[in-house]
């Protein structure tokens, strides 16, 4: 993978990612296809919306279908037929979201899974082959990710934990790296591994644990366990603590972010890549964004409404239907509600991305000219 | 509206129907989009699939968004935003659904909503009033659907009331046809009413159904009260009754059938039109219908086949998705999978049509080159 700045104002960054399924433009805002598909919509659809990476659930995924399974039909790309990037998490967050159903332990964690109750033990070596059988272009090392609240002990002890699994998944992603068990898996071998960062709420200990990561060294460098109910002038200053002592020829990725106005703020610090779930489950709640507000369809003012979702988009929904019809699809709990309201919140994300990379870019040219 | 016939071979006719929505070559299959939506699939795939004409059902739609709503807002094309030919039944089949909730006299039915219990009264008057306000192409007479198994005297008794309240139907549409009094219906005065035939499941009582109906006079006729439950032979029987005594130069529609082995040995039988719920319902259900016969997808075989669901299907999802994929959505419960599973069933009952409409057309062009 290589990583190019094509642009910097401020401390705002416009770039590009190189993968083997293809070009990245960042900052960018990854959809999560939890189980290999963004709920309701289809990968066409993706395509057209302007996707440029998906984001993967490597715990949801090891479950069903299974890490095995997946391998043996090639990998998550020929699985779910989706040609360009896709990124997975390590499974950490979600196995720690298991707060009554897991034990952790230096070696790993056990959980029980949320599904049928079995037993299941993940170490960052696990992590990292289960990662590799999905096959996902970015991949994560095994994390613990900090609960919220968290005291100073704990935090450390958390960061701590997370450096040594950092430095085994890296030992094991390497060791790994040049054999290859699998002709069907495209990426074998291609893959990329990014660290990271822990520390709770502590700006010092997260300043620690950027430190501590980039010593071990990764092409790239998550900041993980944000956004886990902390206040958000907190989410900033810690990312603010910690993004400076990230190297700048690296791409930096938020995990688990935001609002449209946190991501964009976000890629002003100088964030490159950030994923959230917040714009697929608010569509299926009926809470559409828009340039105009945040918009709740199933408010009766919009019973009679003629007018577009947003005449400020021009996404297949917003060009072709009311909010009137919008509402009596949600409202009479229609199968197609959920996937016109999730079409039209990913393609207000994606949008606001893509103006965010043109006014860095347009910013660049407009202080070159001066 | 007009209806030419361009084939004939044997009993079967290729024909085309022109409607103020555009033409409909018959024979046809008919989505149903019961609410305004054919579940989990948006308008624009609709008309990729090559649909011509979609049904939509009189009595959800009266009672969500309901009819005033639909009127203030310009009819259901408007609504839904699809352009090409409508359909709505009279709400007949579905009140009598409601046995429980029901309560029948010449005059009407009296019925309480299957969402709030809440009461309303229809009458063929009543009926046409909402279909008005729906602004369908093609709407239909309000009839008695006569449930199965009935004797007998109840037979004619429900063949009785059916053909009074096509009288009633008739004269009250042909009463409103020249007043306007929604300018923004497109449709208004422009739309057709078909008569149906009942009788249950006796023959002649069909025979009388169908003279007393073509008696009155429509511009297309309605076979209804079939696939309620009686063997596929006796609906065979009865079709044969009374298909012969309807106009061979008007349109026949079959209500409410079939699988795809049926609607193609109706539409031989001479039957211009068809809509069922089967393949949207079955979709969603996971029973998809291809050229290799009937595919559960939940089944464990499939878990690692990665062919098409069906090879000789050019449908998008065939093209796109493996039968490993769509079994992993079906079983892990993902929003895509009736989407998708019902895209394929649709395309499947589409396509069938056409390559009926085309084998109609061939085989009158090798007759007359003999």
């Amino acid at each position: 993978m290589e990583f190019r700045i094509e642009a910097q104002l401020g401390a705002a960054r416009a770039g590009r990612l190189i993968t083997p399924h293809g070009e990245v433009e960042t900052p960018v805002f990854m959809p999560v296809g939890t189980l290999a598909s963004v709920k309701g919509v289809p990968q066409e659809t993706l395509e057209e919306l302007g996707t440029q990476i998906l984001l993967a659930n490597t715990y949801h995924l090891y479950l069903r279908p299974g890490a095995e399974q997946l391998r043996q039909l090639g990998g998550l790309h020929r699985f779910m037929a989706w040609k360009r990037p896709l990124l997975t998490d390590s499974g950490g967050f979600q196995v720690f979201s298991l707060s009554q159903l897991r034990k952790v332990s230096d070696q790993g964690v056990e959980f029980r899974s949320h599904l049928d109750g079995s037993s299941h033990f993940f170490t960052p070596e696990k992590s990292i082959d289960v990662q590799r059988a999905l096959g996902a272009d970015i991949i994560m090392a095994f994390d613990e990710c900090t609960e919220y609240p968290a005291d100073r002990e704990r935090a450390r002890h958390s960061l701590e934990m997370t450096a040594r699994w950092a430095e085994r998944s890296k030992r094991h992603f390497e060791s790994k790296k040049s054999g290859t068990n699998n002709e069907k898996l495209e990426t074998e071998n291609s893959q990329t591994l990014f660290g990271i960062v822990q520390g709770g709420m502590y700006a010092d200990l997260r300043q620690e644990s950027a430190q501590r990561t980039v010593e071990i060294g990764f092409p790239g460098y998550a900041i993980g366990g944000l956004s886990v109910g902390e206040p958000r002038a907190l989410t900033e200053e810690v990312l603010s603590a910690a993004l400076p002592l990230l190297p700048a020829d690296k791409p930096r990725y938020v995990m688990g972010v935001g609002t449209p106005e946190e991501i964009v703020n976000y890629a002003l610090m100088g964030v490159d890549m950030m994923d959230c779930v917040l714009p697929t489950r608010a569509a299926r709640h009926g809470l559409l964004y828009t340039s105009q507000g945040k918009v709740n369809i199933k408010n009766a003012i919009y019973a009679k409404d003629e007018g577009p979702l947003d005449p400020q988009c021009g996404c297949r929904v917003c060009a072709r239907y009311s909010r009137a019809y919008l509402r009596h699809l949600y409202t009479s709990g229609e199968l197609l509600a959920p996937s016109l309201n999730t079409i039209h919140n990913l393609a207000f994300y994606l949008d606001t991305m893509r103006s965010l990379r043109h006014s860095i870019k347009l910013g660049v040219s407009a202080r070159a000219a001066q």
